[in-house]
């Protein structure tokens, strides 16, 4: 316990650099694991969507649940988009233009917020509106930052 | 709305068959959606066993933030070893012994929730303790059911 104050400094950088720091082996760990992230919060997003648009049937459990995790999952990607990790499906217009990047996952991460506050309500109409928002700033996003 | 008790019990059995149930478009996305979890897992305890073992310096908001999405994380493949979804690293035999499976599921959701605990009180003895479990789990469970 002697040597925590030595760490302490070092570790007060780490905890404020999290959010953005690349804090992969390689860069190709950076591109899998926000691939990953991705896959995964597309499938969950699509079973909310599902029941949006009326091909599964709405059950507030599941909307609730699903939201739940695409709450913790939409949070992960952007610390994989640090410098030297471009590749992928990123287009380098991401590394050029980081505020307005920035501002488009900041974006998602609200109206997921807020999709899984309409989840909880109960009510398929606030469901419906709440997801069509979300993909709406998914697909700003793709359609500025993704390769076609 | 009036459609709403005409949807109540799909609805249950929906929400009932939610953690064991397939619920991808095709085996292909299971087998995908499982194995991104498992790298987004794997980056994220990786990253407190660095500070377990010293190869990272010891910060313990980013063991707790680690910790915490690793919670929400781990509760996710379960759902992807649905009926029909063989393939990729997954040997046969977790469909043959669905109960052993379950069980090292279950106990790695529990090591899970133990690691989150031990990252919260700050003490790294305590930390790597539930750490060294949760890697114990991890290997037994691919020992027995992954491929080579």
């Amino acid at each position: 316990m002697k040597r925590l104050p030595l760490f302490a400094l070092a570790g007060a950088a780490f905890a404020l650099a999290l959010p953005a720091a690349a804090q992969f082996a390689k860069p190709e760990d950076a591109i899998k694991y926000r691939q990953s992230a991705m896959f995964v919060q597309n499938q969950h997003i699509g079973r909310i969507a599902a029941m949006a648009s009326g091909r599964a049937p709405f059950d507030q459990a599941a909307a609730v649940a699903n939201a739940d995790v695409l709450t913790v999952i939409t949070k992960l990607p952007w610390a994989a988009f640090g410098p030297g990790t471009a590749g992928g499906n990123a287009k380098p217009d991401i590394w050029k233009e980081q505020a307005k990047f920035k501002e488009l996952n900041e974006r998602l991460m609200a109206d997921t917020e807020k999709l899984a506050a309409a989840a909880k309500t109960g009510n398929l109409d606030a469901l419906k509106a709440a997801v069509a928002n979300v993909g709406e700033t998914c697909k700003t996003c793709h359609d500025t930052f993704r390769k076609k």
